[in-house]
């Protein structure tokens, strides 16, 4: 299933119109991450037409890892490429990965960034890849609605089509996030106490977003992960 | 070039944020016909986020047929399908055909109805063809800045490709819709004054519909409308 997620929206009316368009398009379940106005909330309701009566019930979070730890695969929409390594897809290429990863029964979220801010490249960092809306290069801001009602509808297109690609994964199923996440946070912590990797403290958060993004990007199954999560004791065992 | 075509737009919000998805992908002129608060309208200025200062300026009509009469292809967007022999496209084939027809010269109208009525059959029965979007059966109303959003979309994804099909129409231009309209205009008055077709009078209107779909379905060249009403003048005199 996809899942939208929400990160930190301002506007009840852009949850209620985003809500809207997830139903125009059958696209059901929502996910916000500390919306700034609590929830529920009444502008939102009022803006939804109806929507939240028909969908299942929205997920709050506290945290956007708290939000993705159970999916398996997550995209950014972002309104520009940024200096990272990530795949980047265009809103067609994403739905065509989307409907392939949901044939092999894999859960995808889509993470829509806050109305001014959008997302930080922290956030980016712990997504698979990046969704760029191309829009006029002089004119191109969408608000959050519109940008969910586009996905919505690009999904919704591609759903009543047969995949062009399924993955084969052998005998092992693909790793939730939060298990990839544990072993970066580990292989991080081991990093931190060498003392040998991040010399400049400076440095460290950039230092980290490149590890996380390699990782990320690897499309790992859970018998990849364990055999990370080996090889990195077995360079601890050595060292120690 | 495209023409987003406004029949009746009653709320100035939903003209400024149909304006502005027209920005976002670059689709740069807005007409609209008779809007219920006039014209220039604050409230669409203040939702439209700047996208007037940048567009050319908005042409006020007062019937639909004006706004029309100089463009070549019309495709009324609709929620459902009619009951009508009409070409009926996806956003995405409409986007297809928009882009071969611009290739050739031509200028394609869209046309979206009011808020809550949406176009009329009789509307409907004066363009080329329809498009619908493929929503959600149980929850499928679109807003009109959304429906604009999504078909701007669709042709700023197209644009950017090679057309796959161009029209050849030899060395006559295709007609304009008032060119047709005209013929079509004086075939229902040859048909009127013959007492011999609209037997019904309830039914009139109806009949004129069907002549119509049937003619502006034909993608006529110039030469084509002069060869018609070459055929109605010679059968009218062999009556007399």
């Amino acid at each position: 299933m996809v899942k939208i997620i929400l990160n930190q929206p301002q506007m009840g009316e852009n949850i209620g119109a985003a809500a809207r368009a997830m139903m125009n398009f059958n696209i059901g379940e929502l996910r916000l991450v500390a919306p700034r106005d609590g929830w529920p909330n009444e502008k939102a309701i009022a803006m939804a037409a109806g929507a939240f009566d028909v969908m299942p019930p929205v997920q709050v979070f506290q945290t956007l890892d708290d939000a993705i730890a159970d999916l398996h695969f997550t995209l950014a929409t972002t309104a520009r490429p940024r200096d990272m390594v990530k795949s980047v897809y265009t809103p067609s290429g994403a739905a065509t990965e989307i409907h392939s990863r949901q044939s092999n029964g894999q859960d995808i979220g889509l993470i829509f960034g806050a109305e001014r801010s959008g997302l930080s490249n922290e956030d980016i960092s712990h997504m698979n890849g990046i969704i760029t809306i191309p829009t006029n290069p002089d004119f191109p801001a969408l608000n959050l609605g519109q940008s969910v009602l586009l996905m919505a509808y690009e999904i919704s297109k591609h759903m009543s089509s047969s995949p062009n690609q399924t993955l084969h994964t052998g005998e092992s199923p693909p790793a939730k996030i939060e298990e990839t996440s544990k072993f970066i946070t580990r292989l991080e912590t081991e990093l931190e106490s060498s003392e040998q990797f991040f010399r400049s403290p400076e440095l460290m958060p950039t230092m980290k977003r490149n590890i996380r993004n390699i990782f990320l990007r690897d499309d790992l199954t859970q018998q990849e992960v364990r055999t990370l999560h080996g090889i990195l004791s077995a360079l601890i065992t050595k060292r120690g």
